[in-house]
């Protein structure tokens, strides 16, 4: 009888010690700022393509090998919304934090309309803790990481919450660690020797926090912040610990300054300096996450690391600050940040697990997917989250055995907001829903819908509204119905304030 | 046979577990900046002064009836040194950080004369990885509690190490969390109304990090750093693992700012506007601690935590920015700030045990000495330390069976700099050494010496050097003998480029 009470004390003190040890998987999630899906050496389209070549990203190359590799993987179209996704597993429509934030509290994002008003939406992001103003309140994904036994770290941009609200510091979400992440969306400067911004009388909101070691040295902050990550995770690791690394370069957001160690490469190519400095700041995270997958090596829990890779929301395609002729820097996608086309919301997206097992997926999958997705690897069973979540775990994908459901799942964007002074190419006022191969779009302002099937024609150049008409009919109601659902905002028609309607009552 | 096994197995899981819990004390340092010794409604001598009775500061008072009182207690007479001598265990005189460093990497922060350049001393400060440039390398304490088993904090003033350089970074020396802690000695701002400095194009280099979610409140910097130490310390009591917090206020350095919760009543009192914002940043601290002690009490574990109340310095007695006749701020103590007399050196230091026995003590005791004391409260048997400690455990004093190796022991400070552009109050270029209730002042620029008997003349007034000959003659030999042993820094004569003697060579 002792025996027994004591092999069950013993039992149970072992299961207690074995879930602090790496039963289950550390997590990387290596987001990339404002990367277009072509911004690769590795492709994502059925072939490689003149964008991709012009990319050199061999650590992408290999981790692509050992990865379920997403071929139609969706952002939403702006950064914050989509970082929101991910940490609270909801549709930006759902969340309504549809917009980018801005760095100070109460202060909306919305270009000035002289038909529309912005709709009343949650400027200041993500909150922890309810009832603060403008806010979705949400049990952060790191929070339950954290509730469940896993380290969380936090290293590189935040833009979660504005300023002045509990959102805007990565502490608050359930990170143990914070490195560099604040209210601001891009850095005020990628250089050591500009003390990435914080120069006396010169910082802007945009001046890069925590990397004091780094002022007035030559380290590039993509180097700086693959550093202080690879500093970070040493302490899990030496807990014998999970963890969780959310890695969120500011590269390749502009401004766009070109990284000394790789620029001079594209310069012979015969890019020009700007386009040159963009893909050294592509080739400059590549080297970063190699320098991760090489710690990670050398600790021996590599293959004990599922490591995600993506970007939140498409290629920049404003000219300037990119070169060239305006919205074709993702051809054959249209457009680019900021749009309902595929230029704006279509991301590269390579899942590595514990197997290491190279895979394809064609189903369409949206950013908030992995909030499941990534409990269903820290085997979080359940989890007091006050949100309802929208986005459903990729583990079946992943495992090849996706049912049905998986056929008729829709995905759905809603941007009510202005971005660019000038309307066009999908960016100002849009709504969409992808369906299998189709995709609708309403351009909310000029209440027009388009339909694309995206299989035959990714390049969404043939609209076909006016010859499907069940089709159209039939998607468009399903958007609005979710959007009903969902309260989704609409922006105002100012002259007589009233919301615009959802597509189905056009 | 299998019972033995099993019970064997048991008792050591149980001691691993046991070691994770709280069976060894956390650790509270809680630091103020340039507060002085009197500067609290606690008298640390004889009597309550004429100054003690400007303050309010219940919680000291609370905390001190627990507590074992110093009254003899010293730091160095500028913040930097003390807090290199806290990390380290070193005497300043030895670690050669001897002076403020400046937030930028290579900047001596001497001020200029005439007649003497300053020595070569470690102008960036301490730095934990050997061949970095004009640094002390040693380990610092929160790595050795670390790797101890302790979850490492530090909230608030760093100013160990120099932007640049490694120890600029609290995250480099052993602590897992830092929040608002760089290379700057104060902050820009005390207000959250103010973003702590961080506002476009008016942020200096003291811009305070790491506290976005109070931007643009009414949240005064000591609150802010209070919430954000609460905050952190759950973490730790959710693991059962015991932690050291680090919680080094700015308050109340410059800028005397008044914090709006405390300042009527001092305004009230009579004070003018300066001093009555400084009696708030008192103020404002006190209720910090109180916060964090009423914390604990909630959570129970506020009889387990160790907390060690201390200063990093004298009272500034400078004026402005202070009011009043210069170097009379804290008087009976001569001078302030700077200066090697009392005014400059002696702090209030309070150590409350896991026992909360209310003891004092007359032991002369220095900075350097918390260092091996924060490991005996630790449990921290061996530790692998680059440098050679020269603090004294003060586990004896605290148990009151304190040696005659106390009686013996000599406090020493080395001050090779100029502070201020008037010499004069002990403050630019001194030697000085504390032996029982003696004090030598060595005046290195002008090579002369002064004697002070403590007990009867704590304001040396009465200078004994003419009048104790061999006493005299027996201090300036322990202190250069002490002074050479660790080779430590003198001014040069700019004329000759001849180093000063040590005191025993005038």
């Amino acid at each position: 009888m002792k025996t027994r009470f004591l092999l069950f004390v013993f039992l149970m003190l072992s299961a207690s010690l074995y879930a602090q040890d790496q039963s289950r998987p550390n997590i990387i999630v290596f987001m990339v700022d404002d990367l277009g899906w072509q911004d690769l050496s590795e492709p994502f389209y059925k072939e490689k393509t003149a964008i991709n070549e012009r990319f050199h990203t061999p650590t992408i190359e290999k981790l692509a090998r050992e990865s379920t590799k997403f071929t139609n993987a969706y952002s939403t179209s702006v950064c914050t919304p989509t970082r929101i996704s991910l940490l609270t597993g909801m549709n930006a429509a759902h969340h309504k934090v549809t917009n980018w934030t801005h760095p100070t509290a109460n202060k909306p994002t919305d270009a000035a309309d002289e038909m529309l008003t912005p709709p009343d939406w949650n400027i200041n992001g993500l909150s922890p803790v309810p009832n603060i103003s403008h806010t979705v309140y949400a049990t952060p994904l790191p929070q339950v990481l954290k509730e469940n036994g896993y380290y969380t770290i936090h290293v590189g941009k935040a833009h979660w919450g504005a300023a002045g609200t509990p959102g805007a510091n990565p502490t608050n979400l359930g990170f143990i660690v914070n490195i560099a992440g604040h209210a601001a969306g891009h850095p005020q400067s990628y250089y050591g020797t500009e003390n990435y911004g914080n120069i006396p009388n010169k910082a802007s909101y945009q001046a890069v926090p925590d990397l004091s070691e780094f002022h007035g040295t030559d380290t590039f902050l993509t180097e700086a912040l693959t550093l202080k990550a690879i500093q970070s995770i040493k302490e899990p690791i030496r807990r014998k610990e999970p963890f969780f690394l959310n890695l969120s370069h500011y590269a390749v957001h502009v401004p766009i300054q070109p990284d000394d160690r790789f620029v001079q490469k594209y310069l012979d190519q015969g890019l020009d300096s700007t386009e040159a400095a963009y893909s050294s700041l592509v080739e400059g995270f590549d080297k970063s996450l190699g320098d991760v997958v090489a710690f990670l090596k050398k600790e021996g829990i590599y293959d004990n690391t599922v490591i995600i890779f993506m970007s939140d929301n498409g290629g920049l395609s404003l000219a300037p600050p990119r070169s060239g002729e305006e919205h074709t820097q993702n051809r054959p996608l249209k457009a680019g940040k900021g749009s309902l086309y595929e230029g704006g919301i279509r991301i590269p997206l390579l899942i590595k697990k514990t197997d290491g097992k190279p895979a394809q997926s064609e189903q369409p999958v949206i950013v908030e997917d992995l909030f499941p997705t990534i409990l269903d690897f820290a085997q979080v069973k359940e989890s007091n989250l006050v949100q309802e979540i929208d986005g459903m775990s990729l583990k079946p994908v992943l495992e090849g055995r996706e049912n049905n459901s998986w056929k008729e799942r829709a995905l759905i964007w809603n941007y009510p907001h202005k971005w660019v002074p000038t309307d066009g190419h999908g960016i100002n006022y849009f709504s969409a829903i992808r369906l299998g191969d189709y995709k609708l779009i309403y351009d909310i302002k000029h209440g027009k819908l388009e339909l694309y099937n995206l299989k035959k024609d990714i390049g969404e150049q043939h609209n076909l509204a006016s010859t499907m008409n069940a089709k159209t009919k039939k998607l468009s109601k399903m958007l609005a119905d979710q959007l009903r659902k969902w309260d989704a905002l609409l922006p105002v028609y100012t002259s007589s304030g009233e919301s615009i309607p959802y597509p189905d009552r056009l």
